[in-house]
């Protein structure tokens, strides 16, 4: 592990680097360091070349732009927004127990994380460039090359117009007040708050104004929720569901997966975030397999943009146990419950209730630790 | 059942007036008629007075502003939107089954509809009275006094006022083409796409642009999702989750319920619909519990804002079925499964997949048609 990244990061691949954050370290802060964050790349980290660095704005524009790092920052106004990130494939692993998923990654809970980005609004870069009647989304093109994408090509993606004007939208340069990092996409990158990672290009180049969306590999036809009997490598650009805002979704980071704990009260903790404008509103935890449920305490709201963190208490009884939460988001939308109903070729979006299992030992036994 | 509605409405109280459409009237157009169109009302319908109607808008803009009919159809523009209304009880009969709801109605699918609106936007009223600083909440209150509430009080709601501002928000004077009649809010009511019904007041006279949501009964107290353990009698204003934007929902029409079918090709036919700004962009269908599932056809998006039809044709063997359908949003946001586990005290906002019991028969035997 490298990319001044902590020890205890989860590498699911080498090259390209793709690593998720530790339970542990995600339940440290309400922010997730930046040497913790998860890293979800699909080729090499382009070489730093931030001097020689140009974003290009064109298409539907009246004026198409060039702009150095100095012109972003100088040019525009500095905007924070603390905001979730999520990869479209965090919790696969729940998934890949249902049914194998050759050639994707098993991420745990760690493909998602909280931090405060610093940047110019994509929105003050759009009006600088003059938007063009039939403009209905926003591509974006990253300096890294991927060879997943055949032929190989830049990663890219696309937001609709309409989230693209949202002030939540940033050209970041720095993330929880240090400067952007190489491997999470310096000098600039995009955030997106309440959608799929993929949308948030790093290492981002070119900005193209159109009428549909980006026809990269990585929108077109990647990241794309596909029906449980489709084939994946036969798949087209029309099949399936084209990700965008995510879903509400949660996860328990707190005992350990398998942790021995004494019984009696025990504290279970963990994040929920809502996607597109929603807002977690509700989190139940169970142990009884979800016959009965209590509300967990949601940690103050950082912004609208934000995960949330949970805690509850639960008095358990020595023995094996597991504990169940589940989100609700503002439109009373809850996780649903199995994932194998969520089973899809590329392990997508999975948000079905989170499960722990833990041991429940007579309180005064030894146990090493939650 | 009067108020120029069709004779196969389900009335489930008469006074005030409570009917929802039958499957089978769902099921006939895209646009469900004004005469089967369901009807919710918490107090008896107010007397007409179209002439000496008044809108005032007032609260936190710099012209406050009394409007006539005619000063509203003449003084802007004229907009026209397909859009489905969801009750908040909509599917409550499944919840029903789980554990008893006292107080609230019986609601099948029926308490839903999709309709053209026509009316003006309430964007361009807000804007003619000039939103001052501060404001974040539009409060609408109608001319119909419910003794539902403690004391009674008029019914009312609120929206945020970023959805106030949307295009699809209206101030509607006419349902498919005719004028509006007087059991859905003559002379003019509100039209919120995408959020629970009872934010789209009827008979509004009174428009109130304000820093927070209303405190009306109606939004404080009513229509929230309450813990399964919670007291409905004794909730006060802060409890629960409030309801605005819905989650993603579907109901089967045809066949009818326990309806007697032959054996071979059967078509399964529904409506569903997404809240808030998503889509429908999936529907599955089962005939195995949930163990596998075909994809239905999804009739063309009419608006933003409309239901989706959908249709699936299953091959089903002679004797007992049930068929299951449940739909996606564009979020990937599917259907929870099991509706004992979204049970509250007020059985709002059920959308755990809907299921419909038949029999088949075998071809060839009579039966008394679908």
């Amino acid at each position: 592990m490298t990319w001044g990244k902590r020890g205890d990061m989860i590498v699911h691949s080498a090259d390209p680097l793709n690593a998720e954050t530790s339970r542990a370290a995600l339940g440290e802060h309400e922010l997730t360091g930046v040497d913790a964050f998860y890293v979800r790349n699909h080729g090499p980290v382009p070489r730093s070349r931030r001097g020689g660095w140009r974003l290009r704005v064109d298409g539907l524009v009246d004026r198409p732009l060039e702009l150095s790092v100095a012109g972003l920052r100088d040019g525009f106004a500095r905007h924070e927004v603390v905001a979730a990130l999520q990869c479209a494939g965090n919790r696969r692993v729940d998934l890949l127990r249902v049914r194998d998923i050759p050639g994707e990654l098993p991420w745990g809970p760690g493909a998602a994380g909280n931090a405060r980005w610093t940047g110019a609004r994509l929105a003050d870069v759009l009006a600088a460039a003059g938007v063009r009647p039939g403009a209905g989304h926003v591509a974006f093109l990253g300096a890294d090359v991927s060879v997943q994408a055949s032929p190989p090509q830049p990663f890219g993606g696309s937001v609709p117009l309409a989230k693209a004007r949202c002030p939540e939208v940033l050209l970041a340069w720095a993330m929880n007040g240090e400067p952007l990092a190489p491997v999470h996409g310096a000098p600039i990158r995009v955030v997106v708050p309440g959608y799929i990672g993929a949308r948030s290009v790093k290492w981002v180049e070119r900005i193209t104004v159109q009428a549909g969306p980006s026809d990269n590999y990585f929108q077109a036809t990647a990241y794309r929720l596909l029906p449980p009997g489709a084939d994946p490598a036969t798949a087209g650009p029309a099949d399936g569901i084209a990700l965008g805002p995510f879903a509400v979704n949660a996860s328990i980071l707190a005992p350990g997966e398998n942790a021995r704990v004494p019984s009696g009260a025990i504290t279970v903790s963990g994040y929920a975030l809502a996607g597109g404008d929603r807002s977690v509103v509700r989190v139940d935890v169970s142990a009884d397999g979800g016959r009965s449920w209590c509300q967990a305490c949601l940690s103050p709201e950082l912004s609208p943009w934000s995960w949330r963190g949970w805690r509850a208490t639960l008095e358990l009884p020595p023995g094996p146990a597991e504990v169940i939460a589940r989100a609700w988001d503002s439109t009373a939308s809850v996780q649903p419950e199995d994932p194998a109903q969520l089973w899809n070729p590329k392990g997508y979006a999975n948000n079905a209730w989170t499960r722990l299992r833990l041991t429940v030992v007579p309180a005064g036994d030894g146990h090493p630790g939650r």
